[in-house]
Formats: C-alpha cells, sequence, structure tokens
C-alpha cells in the first residue's frame, strides 16, 4: 500500500521553514503499514496542485496534503479540492464552527467572517475534526482512492493523523512493514561499513540496511522488511542480527529506535539511582535542552548552570578566576572545574561541562573556531577531552553536546 | 528560472529525518533569483530517481539532488547518474582523494577501499569539491541545463552550495526574485487578517503577500516580487508599504527576515547596555538555547540557570523553599523568585523565568499539562503571566520560550 504526501505553500520552496509535518506524517503511515512511495511540496498553485493530485493518484491509494487551508487570501486548497471533487456547494460543520467559537473565546477574540468561512466546508468531503485549531481537515474518496487536506500547523496536524490512521486501517487491508534501527555513535560512516561488512553480507535477502548518519544522534543502522507474512518469526530474526550485531560494535551502540543520547545516559544514572547536571559554556543550554526535551528526565536531571559570562564561571560554578586569566576559559583547567562546580553547585553526583569557541568568531590560530574543551565529573574523578570541529556554529554546538553526552554514557558503562 | 530539489535516501520517507538540507537549498537558490518550482522526496530506487529527473528536466533547467552519495550498499545515486549521464567510466578525482585522506588522518582512521572509491567519480561529470567530507559533489550539464549532486550531511552540503551558486550564476543569466519579511508576534493569523485587511487590498498588484505563521515565531508577513525592472525601485516600494504595516501591528511588528524574537530583545538589551539571565524549569534551557544560537549573543546574555529540581530553586536561585510548599513549583510566587533570583545569581539587570507543566505527566485538575508562568524581572519590577498552552511536551517549551522572550521585549519597550 502506497501513499503520498503533498505539502502546499511557498513558505516552504522559498526555504523560510522547515517542513517537519512530512517528517511526522511519514512516520506514522509507515507504522501503520502504508509505504510512502514519494513526498512533494509545492507552491499555493491551482495548477500545480492539481497536476500533483493526478500523478499521486496514478502511484498511490492514499494522498495526504498538509497546508493552504489557512484563513487568508494566499490558502487555495480548499477552494481547489472543491473543484477538483466536484462538490455542488459549501457547507457549515457545525462542530468544527463550535471549536472555532471556543478557541476564539479561550484567546478573548470575536468570531469574525474570516473565522466563520473556515467551518465551511466541500458537501463531497468527510469532515475531519480539528480539536486544536480554526482549519478543519477533510477525507475526499475517488474509485477507492482516498484523498487527505489537513492545516499546516504541526500541533493541530498530528492530533488529526491520530483520528487518519484508523480510518485508513478501516478503509484498506493494510500490509505491514517493519523497521528497527540500532543506533552507534562515535564509528564514522565509512569505518562502520568496514567493520560490519561480514555481517551485512550474510542478512537474509528480506532484509533491508541503511545507515542513517547525523551529528547529533551518530550513524544510525535501520533494518527493513516488507510484505510480512510471520511478523513475530521475523520480529526474532531481525533482533538476533542485532543481537550479532552489537558483539560487534559493544559500546559504540546506545539505544534502539527513538532513543537518543540523553535517553541512554539517563537509564544508566537511573540504574546507579544518580543523578545529573550541567554546566554549559559554549553550548549554551543545548545540553539540559536535549536532556529535558525527554519526558522523565527529572528523575535523573537536577538542572544546568548556562555559564556564558566568566563572572557566573566564577561566581555560580566557583572557577578560579586566577586559572581563567592563566589558562583562558577554553581550557581543559576552566572546563574541568566547570564540572566539578556543577556537581556541587546543583546537587548532582555527575556533571557534563563545555567549554569552546562556537563561532563564527572568536577564534585564535591556538584556538580556532571549533575548539571545544569537554568535561565529565564523576564523584571519583573528571576527566577532559580537546576536540576541533567544525566552522559553523550550529554544527559546533551540536556535535559538542553530542559528544559530551556520549562522553558520560561511556564513562557510566566503564564504571560498572 | 526555475529550479528542482530532489533528495533521495529512504530515510526521508520512513520519517527517520527531518530533511533541513532542501529547506537551505532552496533558501540560497531564491536568494540567487532562482525560483524553487517544486521539491520530491524520493528512495535509493534507480527507476525512481531516473523517473524524476527526467519529470524535473521539462519543468526546470536545474535540478540539485541531496543524498544518496554515501559510501554504503544502500547509497546508488552516484551510479545512477553516471548511467543517465552516459559515463565511459569513473576517474579517480585527486584533490578529492587528498581531502579524504586529511580527514581520516584528523580523525586517526587509516583509508580503506570504501574510503578511496568515494573519490571515484564519472568521467562526464565536473567534480565539485567537498572539503568537509568524503563524498565530492558532482556537476552535470544536458543541453546548457545542470543537475548538480551533493552529498546529504547538512554542513557538507552548506559548503558546496557556496560554490554551486555563482557556478549557476555564471552558467545562466539569473532573474532576480525578491523577498522581504516582516514578523510579528503575538496576534493570531485570522486576527491578523482583519486587521490588515485594508493594507492588504491596497496592496499594487506585482507584490505578493504570504502569512507564514509558526509557534515559535509568530505569524511572518512575506511580500515578495518576480521579474524585477528596477531593484531599487522595488526595495523602496516594499518598504513603504512595511512602513504602513509597522504603523497599523505597532509593536507586534519586532523585525525583519532573519531575525527572531531572541534577537530583537538582544538588540533592545544592548540599547540598554543591561545583560540578560534566564532561570528555567519547564523550558529545561531551551530559551537560553534560543538565545545562544544567536552570534554575539554573549554581549547581553550572562547566563542560565535551568533549575528542573526544587533543590536547585532553593539552593540556587535563593526560592523560598516554604513558598514551593505552599503554591507549588508551578506558581506566580515561585516563577517571580526564580527570576528575581537569576538577576542576583547571574549578575545581570534582567532575568526571564518559566515555571510549568510540559507534559506528558505532572497535570492536575487545577494545573493542568500545558500550565505555564512566566515571570520577566527588571531593575524596577517583576511581571508575571499564566498560560495555558498544550497537551505536546515540545510545543509547550517552544511556545512557553517565545511566550517568555516575546514579554521581556514588550516590557523592554515599554520602559523606554
Amino acid at each position: 500500500m502506497n501513499a503520498e504526501i503533498i505539502t502546499i505553500g511557498d513558505e516552504i520552496l522559498i526555504g523560510q521553514i522547515v517542513d517537519t509535518n512530512s517528517t511526522y506524517i511519514a512516520q506514522q503511515l509507515n507504522l501503520a503499514g502504508i509505504s510512502v512511495y514519494q513526498k512533494t511540496s509545492i507552491s499555493d498553485n491551482r495548477k500545480h496542485i492539481i497536476e500533483n493530485i493526478d500523478r499521486a493518484f496514478t502511484t498511490s491509494d492514499i494522498i495526504i496534503i498538509t497546508g493552504g487551508l489557512g484563513p487568508t487570501s494566499d490558502d487555495i486548497t480548499k477552494q481547489v479540492l472543491a473543484e477538483y471533487f466536484g462538490a455542488h456547494s459549501m457547507k457549515t460543520h457545525e462542530p468544527s464552527l463550535e471549536i472555532i467559537k471556543s478557541l476564539m473565546q479561550r484567546i478573548d477574540i470575536p468570531m469574525n467572517e474570516t473565522n466563520r468561512k473556515q467551518a465551511e466546508l466541500p458537501d463531497c468531503c468527510i469532515p475531519i475534526l480539528n480539536r486544536n485549531g480554526t482549519a478543519p481537515a477533510m477525507w475526499f474518496e475517488r474509485n477507492g482512492k482516498i484523498l487527505i487536506a489537513m492545516p499546516g500547523v504541526p500541533f493541530e496536524m498530528k492530533a488529526i493523523m491520530n483520528d487518519v490512521i484508523p480510518m485508513l486501517g478501516n478503509h484498506f487491508k493494510l500490509q505491514t512493514v517493519y523497521h528497527k534501527t540500532l543506533l552507534t555513535y562515535g564509528i564514522p560512516e565509512s569505518v562502520l561499513a568496514e567493520r560490519i561488512k561480514e555481517w551485512e553480507t550474510n542478512l537474509p535477502k528480506h532484509l533491508h540496511l541503511a545507515y542513517l548518519p547525523n551529528p547529533e544522534s551518530g550513524v544510525r543502522l535501520r533494518l527493513s522488511a516488507y510484505e510480512i507474512n510471520d511478523r513475530n518469526s521475523l520480529i526474532k530474526e531481525i533482533d538476533e542480527n542485532f543481537d550479532m550485531l552489537r558483539k560487534i560494535l559493544k559500546s559504540a551502540v546506545y539505544g534502539e529506535n527513538d532513543d537518543n543520547l540523553a535517553i541512554a545516559a539517563g537509564k544508566l544514572l537511573q540504574q546507579k539511582q544518580a543523578m545529573l547536571a550541567t554546566a554549559e559554556s559554549c553550548t549554551g543550554g543545548h545540553i539540559a535542552g536535549m536532556i529535558t526535551a525527554n519526558a522523565g528526565s527529572s528523575k535523573y536531571f537536577t538542572g544546568s548552570v548556562v555559564a556564558y559570562s566568566n563572572d557566573v564561571k566564577i561566581k555560580t560554578l566557583g572557577v578560579n578566576a586566577s586559572d581563567i586569566k592563566k589558562y583562558g576559559a577554553v581550557s581543559e583547567q576552566v572546563v574541568c572545574q566547570m564540572a566539578q562546580g556543577a556537581r556541587i553547585a546543583l546537587n548532582a553526583e555527575y556533571a557534563i561541562a563545555t567549554s569552546g569557541i562556537a563561532g563564527p568568531d572568536g577564534g585564535s590560530i591556538e584556538k580556532p573556531v571549533g575548539t571545544v574543551w569537554i568535561a565529565v565529573a564523576t564523584p571519583q574523578k573528571v576527566i577532559a577531552q580537546k576536540h576541533v570541529l567544525a566552522k559553523l556554529r550550529n554544527v559546533n554546538i551540536s556535535r559538542a553536546s553530542a559528544i559530551a553526552l556520549n562522553m558520560l554514557r561511556l564513562e557510566l558503562i566503564n564504571e560498572k
């Protein structure tokens, strides 16, 4: 069973927003056993929209459209679909109108004509409630194939997808797809490929391997199987192959599927019933953000001091002012004191500290942009590493954050 | 002049990664006066890749492909392109081989056959150096139209685009496109649309308005013009129309183009030569991350205390323990003390504090998931607001962060 995702809006084509919607939709479809054949982004242009719906219906049974349903003049999707599916009239969908009213009340703003119009839908569609926004979703059918149009606001779309997936399950007899991913950090893709070559060549032909490298999560190895007969034996088979892989890659493997380095470190901390703190200079709170993005992180994370100014390094983390003078803020001495200081100031057994030159300015010959010192403090000791990363600020921030979390993870493992 | 962007890789279609590459490429093409007609994501499938290149060459003069150039077995793009453009042989590109060698040295790993193969390119392409990675880019020409294939690693691709844009400028006589965006925060899209209706209807026909709503940056209003004769008078015209809009929307306007709420607040702080600190509970360092993501933020940001545990709220920020007992950590009393505490602990004139229930757990009837208290402390006073946001953790974190930065921004404006 194939689907296509079509996102509508100039803002994607001029690169003004990152399209996270289609990523989420693709995840949900795949989990439901629907393969995404193609993702397409096009502008709010009648002809281009119709061309793509026609094309997508030739390759796929399901088309999911997001965007172009806003209240404003540049949003034409609803009109184009009404025409495409031969609507006779627009009908006000009362349940949607009620939601729009209550949403406007909640933000204390009187209903206007624009709001009311959003509840008007083509009479040939099945309306799907949007509980979190003013633009309802629409379900259209043609020769048994389905087109669903949803608003582009991410959290509205996500809630609607929860209703759409079971609707699709009822309409189609779905073939299952199974994916499982093993997460590795610290081995470059090409080296990894050599190291697991033999394992890879011995894989059963119905298992498809993909390498997914990413600076913040390392190289993820995904095994996929399509057209599954015996799901349980397949799951067992994939698990057995991944067990072999774990033996080859050892501690480079940090998790499965949707885990991340912060979750992996968090699990190890909880096993030790220990708490973590961070002291961040160049990463500016990004590590704390990566940790607290995960629900339940309060079980192992006490907090962070983002010590952007030297004052804060000295006053809040107790770094020795003369050492900052002598060695500079980006130095082994200072980053180690930051880590120790964080353990004490933030009541934690373990701490991570970073101090570096994220760029674009502040580099020198001895310490070029991308130079980062990272320390991990434990109840027993403090270890530190120097890395020279990239020229780009955001790359340096995310790479330094990932390296720091992985250093902590490996330290927690080695302690065992 | 049209271009199409094609991203290749199963990982996008199964939703395992967010496609930020095509966003960046679209930005760069638009700035160079090249309109992106369509963005397409497809799998590592020979037939599907060739179909899309054929199709894209009918609508566009430029095709930019990312992904599928990795060293591993699932990356087939290079072979498919060699075949498509009729290569007679693969030739080792020595400059690329040198880069690969030095990169492997830098991470202290011996060259292997996989690495060497990456320097082998079809003899019918013009190689483009990839200074940051092991996969070189390739420039192909057919009947004056151009296809460029780049690796999918974002920071490698970005550096390569810096070389590609001038190459395209030399090859094509480029028509200019001009976009300017005014950034607003705090007015819902539908209300904004009503408020500026008259202004919008009076816009000259050659200016195209787009509404770009986003939970972290509010509603951005973009004016675009194509096929420009007199660029300077156009820029003047767009500026005049935006000046009218500023008069209508007043302090809801916080910036232009690539500004963000953190930059806007930062500019106001620098005008006052004042420093900012943050005390974050539910936002977990996300506000500090938004601020420090901007180069030069050290001029107005001293740091942050991510006070995830109550211990840290009490010990580091000096929050009154009995008030936490009495009112709860998510309360006006506690969030105000956090903001005041941050000003003192972190040597800043201004401070932002957040305390809330990000979810998914921890909600109650009086304080449901999404309840957030936000405070801004100034040298004169502390103000606090309660918001009830969404059910989703990441939405609550980014929305609370944006609201907090906007509260600070408005306070700094009103002080003037």
